[in-house]
């Protein structure tokens, strides 16, 4: 474990990652964090919070600029040791690190542009009637220290240094990461590089920590400690929702960004259908079984209505998975819970199999399935849209273009909703964007839904129970106001306010004057 | 009651609003929400909600001015009730609805600017290595129908048209009012009004209904209803707490933005004190029984120094409190907490008693009261953090700077902060700010909590128990934002855009492309 500036060795019980090839530990082991161990990563965070959340934001920029750089230059390490921990490729795992730098260096990028502050000036008005008008300004400032829970999925670009740790420091918020079990030693290695580019930026002891240990026990510590101010988690619903529960119980609750289950529905519409319904049908496959299908973005579900494209869609797709090794998962019992929800998928009325492909000779291994049912069926059962996670998927036939809406009317929340449609299926696809919309973060047109752009127009969020808050997104700097809230200051004098909001406005940040957001616009391009 | 579009006389139990001067039941009587009316409010609201979120913002901003106007229009008659239900003086009344117009309109103008829209492009990249970038484009969108719970203290600028159901309806949110049982006959006369603003500008019906009854059946239905995806409330602590509850709990949960309890503390800095103790006290005795202290800004904490300016200081106050003929309070259940809460403070080791007022002749009367503790007893005792909602007030003695800093670290989440300082206080009221922020929405200087500016800068909000939920404001424009939700549109055709999002941006409506905040700025003053 990391505890502010120190390795230390928990005192708790060992435990190990597995290899999930063999179902063999890997050593070193770890050991649990003890309660003496939380405490004092909570108590160095809540001091470093105040200097923390005060330093220039040009200088929490060059802590993250250094975390990347170290990141990048321990690739061969961190890819060797997630490797050996996830079963993941290399060449994938080689991206992660890259897309893990990256968005490190977008978070720092964000803050020199300032704009993430939201900063608004109200002039005063003294001479209007019937009262005067105070002088009123506003900036965003750190919630407090941030908990965090990293993904199985990318051991490095939603875990250690993923996007919740990235954007929690950003805001100004210390952070202390529960090491995910499936990567200890990845975990570890990252750890290790951002407590040393800590110290190299002369950041303020306790701005990062991580712990190990159990979500139950210690994970719970740490939700229920009062110095830390919100949470970001991304793994189960059962997870999530059990911190969700004690969040809100706390004696002052706190906000809880959890990133849990969606099934990612793809609607083909029928000229899309038609033109090209094998070719699509072999793309999705490909989709769906890209890494073991371990996305929260996998495509679980498709929607499209009867004829001979869908037919030719469902051969080749049908083909593909029937066609496919399997694959190695991260760990057993994902690969377990990925069975049985697919046999429990699989029995549910009106459900048939249509495809299932093979499996590799390993511990955590997975074989690749096609389900399909009525339209009808799909709007009536709910049952059908519990989440697999791993590489099945539900064909849902539809009858006509109502039956189509009235299965997208049925869903759940997602973090994504395709459409595959041409020039002459946009009559329909017009009817159906704003049922999309109200029920997924991101509508995309044409593509598959795995692969998630790290930039500033991001959303990787959506309703319940794709997360427990809409109102955000895990990926792309809108991911900062997460651990943000809005301060006013009245008739502050100049000497004391935050730079930003001083008339001289020296960092030369984007506000909003008297609501204007084109007054006070920086010229293109500019940054402090 | 209003139901979508009619008036609705409800089959439950007879209620009616009392005058607080003389305890009697005003006519007409009101008849409470069946289940039936309930589901038939919600079911509307629904059903509105699509077409509402998708209506040309400059259309919801002529809804929004329509009823300003009629507010406007009507003001003798909604003062004429609401003095008879709340005891609150003509003057005031009439400045509320003022304030209540003046609110409607400002979220009218910041629907026309598009900003509220937080527009987001990332253009495509074909070129990149090793994978092209998508063209992604962000905006947000309604959350869907909002419940609001008005106040009692502001029977117009925090009720039925209030802040909440401005913003809501704003964002595109339909409403449905849970009118509050002390000036149900305001309540009504401002609910037909927005129902005929909603007809008069061709509005869906269901945009707005408005139901009568208790908190606990009629309160809890609406916000159990599965169609109902934000509450906005105003009001006490066990309230705001138990409707949070009851949101995290339904099968979907959802946000509350729930104002409640905040005791305002004001710092009084030595050179401030000294130069004008007297002064500063006769003003705070006046902040502190304007409107009987029925403010949530009420200074309700005085923070100081030890020293001849703080003895000047609590001399003139005690002398204006000692003076003061009391007030009737707005019901008489809050005159009996207000005598209570103030008895039970009194009544803490400690706490000395130093003025108190006269009461007047009414049926809600209450005196106004003044109480001194010292530093160290303000920080060991939470309970002396009380809200007591009314003209009662702590004045904290401490002895040195360093048990000032101690009073402000026990603070709880408060709505504002005030500091009275000189110029030669600030390098002390440097190192307080800091605490300050921390801890409250707002931070004033040389000036009273009480009038809360309606702005683009203001923050009414801050962190627990002030709110539920720091991240907002429930006054301003930004407190739009509380019913809103990012969308991200990632290679979406042009012609199936939201227009702000579509390249020829038709609105003008201010964009980051790229990320960059000044690229697509529209010149100063230019809205659609």
């Amino acid at each position: 474990m990391i505890i502010g500036a120190e390795p230390v060795l928990g005192t708790g019980e060992e435990i190990r990652s597995v290899d999930p090839r063999t179902g063999a530990g890997i050593d070193p082991g770890f050991r649990e964090a003890s309660a003496e161990d939380v405490e004092r990563a909570c108590a160095l965070a809540g001091r470093a919070f105040p200097e923390f959340r005060a330093l220039d934001a040009g200088r929490r920029a060059e802590f993250l600029d250094r975390v990347a750089e170290l990141l990048d230059e321990r690739r061969d390490a961190l890819v060797q040791r997630a490797h050996s921990e996830t079963a993941l490729p290399r060449p994938r795992l080689n991206g992660e690190v890259a897309r893990t730098s990256g968005q490190l260096r977008l978070f720092a990028a964000e803050l020199r542009t300032g704009a993430w502050q939201g900063a608004r000036i109200d002039p005063a008005r003294p001479g209007r009637e019937p009262l005067p008008r105070a002088d009123i300004r506003q900036r965003k400032i750190a919630l407090g220290p941030v908990a965090v829970f990293g993904a199985s999925n990318f051991p490095l670009a939603f875990s250690t240094a993923g996007g919740d740790t990235a954007s929690a420091l950003a805001a100004g918020c210390p952070v202390i990461v529960k090491a995910h079990q499936a990567h200890l030693g990845t975990a570890e290695l990252v750890a290790r590089a951002i407590a040393e580019a800590a110290a190299d930026t002369a950041m303020p002891e306790g701005v990062f920590s991580q712990v190990v240990g159990s979500g139950r026990v210690v994970g719970a510590r740490l939700v229920q400690d009062p110095r830390i101010r919100a949470v970001g988690f991304t793994g189960s619903r059962a997870g999530g929702l059990a911190i969700a529960a004690m969040a809100a119980s706390r004696p002052v609750p706190i906000p809880v960004y959890a990133e849990m289950s969606s099934i990612n529905p793809v609607l083909l519409l029928p000229a899309a259908l038609e033109k090209r319904g094998a070719e699509l049908g072999a793309a999705f496959a490909g989709s769906l079984t890209l890494g073991a299908g371990q996305f929260c973005t996998n495509p679980g579900l498709v929607l499209a209505i009867e004829g001979p494209g869908l037919d030719a869609f469902v051969k080749a797709a049908a083909d593909a998975v029937a066609a496919d090794g399997g694959a190695t998962m991260l760990t057993t019992d994902i690969a377990r819970h990925h069975a049985v929800a697919g046999d429990a998928l699989a029995a549910r009325e009106g459900v048939r199999e249509v495809a299932r492909g093979s499996r590799p000779d390993s511990a955590a291994c997975s074989r690749a399935r096609l389900l399909t049912a009525d339209g009808v069926r799909f709007a009536a059962d709910p049952e059908l849209q519990t989440e697999a996670f791993g590489a099945t998927s539900l064909i849902v036939r539809c009858a006509d273009a109502s039956e189509l809406a009235g299965a997208v009317e049925a869903l759940e929340g997602q973090l994504t909703a395709t459409v595959h449609a041409d020039a002459t299926d946009h009559h329909l696809a017009a009817k159906l964007m704003p049922l999309l919309e109200e029920r997924a973060g991101r509508v995309l047109f044409n593509g598959w839904p795995t692969g998630v752009e790290v930039g500033h127009a991001m959303v990787h969020g959506g309703p319940f129970p794709a997360t427990t808050d809409p109102r955000s997104t895990s990926v792309g700097t809108l991911a900062i106001e997460r651990f943000l809230r809005p301060v006013a200051y009245q008739d502050v004098p100049s000497a004391l306010l935050p730079a930003e909001l001083r008339d001289d406005n020296p960092f030369g940040v984007w506000r909003r004057v008297d609501g204007d957001p084109g007054r006070d616009a920086p010229s293109a391009g500019a940054t402090r």
